[in-house]
């Protein structure tokens, strides 16, 4: 695992700032590799393989995985496995549980699965969060902001919207400095104000490509002088090549969106002053 | 799964609205059981054993099988076929992702499992919801306001409650009736508030005995006609006898812990005119 120091190394390296997220829909992944829980390890993997130039993190979502049960974790065990090292794994769990339960999540993110990072959600409070930072090395990924559309529903609510309160109390939990935030690039602006509560976190930010945003508004608003954003995109590389396109189609036209996205990573680090 | 009218049918049968939770702790379970996951497992079983004639529900903890991954998963999917399909099965699970996520988790829970509710964190709001509620003669069990000291973080944020808000919005979700929501024990008179926000709704109440809520003090503020509540009770029923009893002492213990609170409910039943 990465400290934010190693990570913006890495982005460095890599001139860019790249997560790819790994939600291997059974509907969408492309005939060759097969529609079962093997064709979906095969698919992630090769996706894996293709975009390894162009990411820093890979996401995997646990729904994909466990939809299939024991069967589906053994698969997403194997995929985590798979990952190079030197790049961060993110487990996208979205847990929530306090205490001792809560422990025992960030066992199997942290330790069973072996991932350097777990979303986490804050409803609960300081008791449902500490347990996973309390992890030396590991990464909690608290969901702030998101970016769907009915976000605004509750993180919106209270004259602070409670995704700055949430922001604003996570600064005060034990081992503070193990927290990146979920913010979603589909309100770029609102990254400012997030920014004023969290000057220097590193953000995991979805909601670029399939879902509308863009990596020079997220960009604009989020930079820090340690890169500060993980920009994540799912869909919109894997799902890249059609449904019937070959293993070798669908590798290249996976690599060549993950570099596009990179390419306009490259873009603002420059402008930054940060490569 | 049952219908609302169903499961106050079976309350009635009982004379219980019982739930207990399976959390099976490695380093509570009596050593006769073994603690290795097949250890757990068999523990799990026993405890359903035991406390069948007193319980209407069960609720496993997710956290408790993932710990031990792909080994894990297998356990609690025999733990769940070992559950008589009269009673209800509750995956908690916290969950709380958006759209085709929710959709697998959802899958994952209701199908895969075969459990007949699960619990839900509400942060990411509507669209987080309704792919649980869009499955028919299932329940979705949406976090409201939990047991837990830092509950007071965020669920007591803004001018009214989050919790109070959580509660008025869910009322507006697409297939509201098939939601129930938590609500800890520990803060009994605080049920009045909720029952002002979800008059009918079934609780999920957990708190009872480790956390010092009481089955009275509960009942007296949320029973409803069709009693609207199920009480969790966890450690205090499953470690009711010590790490060095035997199989036989264990089951026994246990059954007296759940039959002492099944005993309780039955008064507050009786008192409400519902027996």
């Amino acid at each position: 695992m990465q400290s934010a120091q190693g990570l913006f190394e890495a982005i460095r390296d890599k001139g860019s700032f790249l997560c790819v997220g790994l939600d291997p829909d059974p509907e969408k992944i492309p005939e060759a590799f097969g529609t079962d829980v093997a064709g979906m390890e095969a698919f992630c993997l090769a996706m894996v393989e293709a975009t390894l130039p162009y990411a820093v993190a890979y996401k995997p979502n646990l729904a994909f995985f466990e939809q299939y049960g024991a069967e589906g974790w053994a698969a997403l065990e194997r995929v985590v496995d798979g990952i190079p090292s030197d790049v961060l794994v993110i487990a996208d769990a979205k847990r929530g549980d306090i205490g001792n339960t809560a422990t025992r999540y960030a066992r199997a993110m942290f330790e069973g699965l072996g991932a350097d990072a777990v979303t986490v959600a804050p409803y609960m409070g300081r008791d449902s969060v500490e347990p996973f930072t309390a992890f030396r090395d590991r990464w909690t990924v608290l969901l702030a902001l998101t970016s769907n559309p009915s976000a605004a529903d509750f993180e919106f609510h209270g004259e602070r919207p409670l995704y700055r309160e949430v922001l604003r109390q996570a600064a005060t939990f034990a081992n503070a400095d193990r927290l990146m935030f979920v913010v979603g690039a589909t309100r770029p602006a609102m990254l400012a104000e997030v920014r004023e509560e969290a000057p220097d976190a590193f953000l995991l930010v979805p909601g670029v490509g399939a879902q509308g945003g863009t990596v020079a508004a997220v960009a604009e608003h989020g930079l820090t002088e340690q890169c500060g954003l993980l920009v994540n995109s799912s869909r919109g590389i894997l799902y890249a090549a059609g449904l019937g396109a070959s293993r070798e189609a669908c590798l290249e036209a996976s690599a060549e969106a993950a570099q596009a996205l990179a390419q306009d990573m490259k873009r603002a680090l420059s402008a930054k002053g940060l490569l």
